[in-house]
């Protein structure tokens, strides 16, 4: 069938824009997507009247048709949204690089814009209290005390670091190298904020295995991106950052932020379902990958996806780490503007913005001869990821 | 740009599916979705391990990972979400078409379950409790008294009663079309029971100028639709229905429910905005379509959404529907499984199921020679539509 192959570079980023990443933005959540779409349009060197589609994530409180009547828009011809959280950003970038092939529309807009520190806070405990299919599976997680995030992932982190020898130190790593990068980044909540491995390891257990300083932000903010056709890119404002292939992987037995119905909680099935079609569909393997983007709402969280998205194999991303490979010198650096641990969480959005800045040369902690860079969403949940390319 | 031309007749209905229509299912939501889906495999001649994507309404309680897991599905490529309410249903359609035309998915299944009458009743009075962008936009009406579809509905209808000259006894042959196809339908909830228009005169105010007979039922039920390429439809148990166009549309001034930020309340700008690509993406014009279903949640509506789909100059629906042209006789034979007036509310999706008969050949008040078909979701939202052609 060619599964896929009509969709690699057949779209292409043309703007990015972000508001402040704070803790306490002092005005609304659609405030927020509306300066972050605006800021994108300008980037893109576009205008509010030029939006035919937005797509943005099932949980964005900011519906679609106030977004775009604050944003003063025409007419759209493409909505929707994708679920499971963290898990969408890839999703919406998918949709949008859908609806330019397809020819359904010509500009799309993805946005993720919140108040999760000021407003809603997602480390609150859940708790079971509907009938729907999601709650009542919930419900038998939760008089366990799996409530939080934190909870859910600490058990499949467990699990990881039993079968594979990573230790707490590996984690303290993946901290250290996103507070590295996030202190020369002066857009990042902890700019000049740099950590230790001592800090990491003196930092209190909140989720056992799980340190304080494994926790990403809560951060309120918003984060847009412009896509168009790769054709049209080229004659706007900034080089086009190539969509080579965009990909949502929900296999068998998914349970979000749980495996609990697979034989083995530790490895990430959604991601490495989602890898097989995104490196197949851009042509490329990992190697060939130069700079990634790695969701990290929890820091121990990267090394099963380094594995699942191919860097490694199931337990060795812990040497990878040790040997030095996710810095900035490394054979492959994470998260350079400081991941969500550093910079802010919105929701893995900042960090696909990041990419498009890696593509084209203007990141603070630009890598050399960037040509491909990977951006994922959560991998906990069914997820997605794009792979952005040089044009 | 070509704008949309990638996606004529790249798509096809393989399979259509539904469980019975009913006041109280006896069963959960999940169970509804899941028979529904499996009745939909069953008629395509394919299996849940061939599902590679799932798309349905936000509104649907049923979270794509456990409908999928009670499927037995083997790998999702995709999976997303359509706002608003009634007016996602050519919106799912309009996913799976892109999806397969782009190769990002081979198999799409779109779905809509819901206990709508013995579970959650969406005629019950809205509030507005919240700050998100919608819930404070809806604090401006609620407090006027403006808490109900019925009573947003009957603000509409009312000027478009002034506008156009349209009487109660209009809107009564609507319900009365819709009574008379639903009682040859043996699956519609009113089988064997006809309205006449005294009945419906007769019937009590519920949010004037509507009457109990303008609104349509509260059901409960589950309608699925496999989805997937032209060429490999062809190759499965049933004669293909093209997908000759899928369209969304959501214009400036849009606010869902109502129109205030318009000139006009009366019109339906959404379903002019859709119904323009609709037609350009066919190929067609209002003249070369054999059979409509138009969403009719309130029989009135059925009369400015006539006119944005082009049978009719503005105010002019009535005489047309005086005139029989809505009957199974008429020029133009309007929700020929008797409608959620008649049938079950679906959400609309029932009616996409019987447009893909129609084109079959297979409907219970089956029109002679069919070739196109247009199925509409609910237009007092940002809406979404369908043409439906013969292979």
């Amino acid at each position: 069938m060619g599964q896929g192959m009509h969709l690699r570079d057949k779209a292409a980023v043309a703007g990015i824009g972000a508001t402040e990443f704070s803790k306490n933005s002092g005005r609304s959540e659609l405030q927020l997507a509306v300066e972050a779409i605006t800021a994108a349009l300008d980037d893109a060197g576009l205008t509010s009247t030029d939006v035919d589609g937005l797509c943005t994530f099932a949980m964005d409180t900011n519906v679609e048709d106030e977004v775009f009547r604050n944003l003063g828009g025409h007419e759209l011809r493409l909505f929707s949204r994708i679920d499971y959280g963290g898990g969408a950003g890839g999703g919406v970038v998918l949709q949008a690089a859908m609806a330019v092939a397809a020819g359904v529309a010509e500009t799309v807009v993805v946005y993720r814009a919140m108040n999760e520190r000021s407003g809603t806070r997602f480390g609150a405990p859940i708790t079971a209290s509907g009938a729907t299919p999601d709650q009542l599976v919930r419900g038998l997680h939760t008089c366990q005390g799996l409530q939080t995030p934190g909870a859910f992932m600490a058990m499949a982190i467990r699990r990881y670091m039993h079968d594979t020898g990573a230790t707490s130190e590996d984690f303290g790593l993946v901290s250290v190298n996103a507070r590295r990068n996030a202190a020369t980044n002066p857009k990042a909540w902890f700019y000049n904020k740099p950590i230790t491995l001592e800090d990491h390891q003196a930092s209190r257990l909140v989720a056992e295995p799980m340190r304080l300083l494994d926790f990403c932000q809560e951060s309120d903010g918003g984060v847009a991106m412009v896509i168009t056709s790769l054709e049209r890119a080229r004659d706007l404002k900034q080089p086009p950052v190539r969509i080579r292939s965009a990909s949502q992987g929900l296999p068998r037995g998914t349970n979000p932020m749980s495996s609990f119905y697979r034989p083995d909680i530790a490895p990430r099935d959604e991601a490495r379902t989602t890898a097989r079609k995104l490196y197949e569909l851009a042509g490329i393997t990992p190697d060939d990958v130069d700079v990634a983007i790695i969701y990290d709402h929890f820091g121990p969280s990267l090394l099963p996806a380094l594995e699942a998205y191919g860097f490694c194999d199931y337990g060795e991303s812990k040497d990878f780490i040790r040997e030095g490979h996710i810095r900035l010198e490394g054979r492959l650096p994470v998260n350079t503007n400081g991941g969500q641990l550093g910079e802010a969480y919105i929701h893995g959005m900042n960090g696909f913005a990041e990419a498009v800045r890696q593509v084209r040369g203007t990141a603070v902690n630009q890598i050399a001869n960037v040509e491909h860079v990977l951006a994922t969403a959560g991998n906990v949940v069914p997820t997605s990821a794009v792979i952005f390319g040089r044009d």
